[in-house]
């Protein structure tokens, strides 16, 4: 490549109905383009505390420690892990995709010791057997699962799974990248102990930033440990330096104002529309994507009372190369949808209808290119 | 705070001369608008390979493992340190302003042994007494040291430095931060195995991703680790699958598509300037700005032949107010710029001049400025 050729990039038009990013609304994206101010400006300071506000409401808190770390959601996990596992730390991880794997991944490069509950890919996390396993493992300090795994479109109880935990005095950590603002998810009357997310699912904000909350049980154990977090840029005793509520804000490490502009202005239209019906939105048009996917003869990876609305995991039938759909969506239709992931990679596609995304005309879209599509293939 | 008061977040006009963030150019600010495409897409993964080749440029090197970190420049720092430095290695550190003992705490925190090497803040590094160091600790795997002090405003000699860090059969880590695009930063010329920077400062990019770039050398120290990175978020070995050459990438993490849209541009604009007509501009508007400085009867903290053009340590005048000066500089003339930090806290004012803020009209804004308050307070 010369490098005198390269052009400015001008992206496609897209239609994103994969696993993340969602399409992102022209509101969120004007307010990236606003002109960057200082991270310690007075009135980029009153935005983050806007922020904190906004995230409260989505996050259904009131955790004084909540806050966006200024990275994607991978960085929003390893921030829970390193700051609340200690080395030698036994953590049950309840793992039933990719994002279960990861989080096994990150507690033992934090010294921890994982236990691992595998559970089938495309099936919720069995609360029995974390029972179980906290029986047979007395010892343990953390549980760690995944509300909404991203990989499968499956929805496991997190609130019976919290419940569990808590009755073995273990403290919680949840992935929600994929569940915050697409169905509901309540940290404080479900007490979840930690948790993080991310911007660019059904928040619909650009990627880049990873929403994380902490109640008083997990600050507690942040408090107490014996050792320094092993990550200095993802330390919240200093991180919290810049975002805490003390009037005199320090200099951490330098936040992406743009970005951080998206996510207040993304946040500000969850508030407007309301939580309950954007969790209400997602479930409707679900159930239109489902009759459309159904009446092509497709069938569902996950039984129905498992499936994330937001994240539709779609059997691809036999003798179908899974690719080739995908790729014809994306270049005859601009419509992106996602494979498979790990071990369900080839035998799925997955459909986002996350945020802004999820709405009847992009449903449709869907379902009649893809109609368009099989019946040329078949 | 309400709420249902939060409106969406129009920001205050500001000119940027801080320390960084600098004023982002419309340009780049567009660029960042643009409609949200799939990290994964092909027409996204072109405009990958695109980056990479500008960084090539703009760092001057032609190491294949170059690319931006999905976050700020203390990621792109941490990035170094966790890849390079096993559990018992030995650190050199040269530290002469806050960022060298943020290299400390790296090294700490990642298992290795740091031998500090405490230069008086607002002078650079001494290659002697890295020789010397040297000497003592023959033992020593990596040198780290900044090239452009952000706290200070003090350039080190990162050619004389890595010659003697290679004598000894070291490999260096080399912060740019702030150089980057600023004052001449030739990679390859100059022997640098490792490398971070940020978007903010002379790329007049917005705040959130880090550039790095690492030589044979260090890939295969990388290679040879026998443990694992302890940040699975930035291990190379899995950002390499997504950023990597080959043709098929691998979901990693979500990379911040509209941040990389920014990015792409600002290279593009330092490519058209040319990167010795940008060191030119630094230093000829430095010399502006040192002559309106002069003038007011201001001294800089720094000696001459240490100087950064991009970020002016101004030594605060006895009896003044450093802090109102900076409030009355923001309120008044909706202009930043810095404030001391750590042991020069309180001592002076960080003027940046730094990518598209770096201009004839911003100098004299700023000096005039500063001469009509010093005119009031005194």
């Amino acid at each position: 490549m010369n490098i005198t050729d390269i052009k400015s990039f001008i992206p496609p038009i897209r239609t994103l109905m994969g696993p993340g990013p969602s399409d992102v609304h022209p509101r969120v994206l004007q307010a990236m383009a606003r002109p960057t101010i200082g991270h310690l400006d007075p009135a980029f300071i009153d935005m983050m505390d806007e922020i904190k506000v906004l995230l409260h409401y989505a996050f259904q808190t009131q955790n004084a420690l909540t806050l966006p770390i200024s990275a994607p959601g991978s960085a929003g996990m390893e921030t829970c892990f390193v700051n609340l596992v200690e080395p030698g730390d036994k953590v049950i991880v309840c793992q039933n995709g990719v994002f279960g794997g990861r989080m096994k991944e990150n507690v033992e490069r934090t010294g921890g010791i994982a236990v691992v509950i595998a559970d089938e890919w495309g099936t919720a996390v069995d609360p029995n057997r974390l029972e179980d396993t906290l029986k047979a493992h007395p010892d343990t300090k953390i549980v760690a699962f995944v509300h909404a795994e991203t990989s499968t479109g499956v929805k496991s109880d997190a609130k019976t799974l919290g419940e569990i935990a808590h009755r073995y005095h273990c403290i919680t950590i949840v992935d929600a990248v994929t569940s915050l603002g697409g169905i509901p998810l309540k940290v404080d009357e479900w007490q979840i102990d930690a948790i993080y997310s991310g911007s660019q699912k059904c928040l619909s904000c650009t990627p880049g930033l990873s929403p994380v909350s902490f109640n008083e049980r997990a600050v507690e154990k942040i408090k107490q440990r014996q050792t320094k977090v092993q990550s200095w840029f993802l330390d919240l005793n200093l991180v919290m330096g810049y975002w805490g509520s003390s009037a005199k804000r320090t200099y951490h490490h330098t936040a992406p104002i743009n970005v951080l502009y998206g996510l207040h202005e993304a946040l500000i239209m969850l508030k407007e529309e309301g939580l309950e019906n954007a969790w209400a939105r997602h479930e409707r048009h679900y159930q239109a994507l489902r009759q459309g996917i159904e009446n092509l003869g497709l069938t569902f990876k996950v039984k129905e009372s498992e499936r994330l609305p937001q994240l539709n995991a779609i059997t691809v039938p036999a003798g179908i190369d899974e690719a080739e759909v995908r790729q014809r969506l994306l270049n005859e239709y601009h419509l992106e949808i996602g494979a498979g992931l790990g071990n369900l990679a080839g035998q799925i596609w997955r459909i986002g209808l996350m945020g802004y995304a999820c709405n009847l005309k992009n449903v449709w879209y869907c379902v009649e290119a893809l109609k368009e599509i099989l019946s040329k293939i078949k």
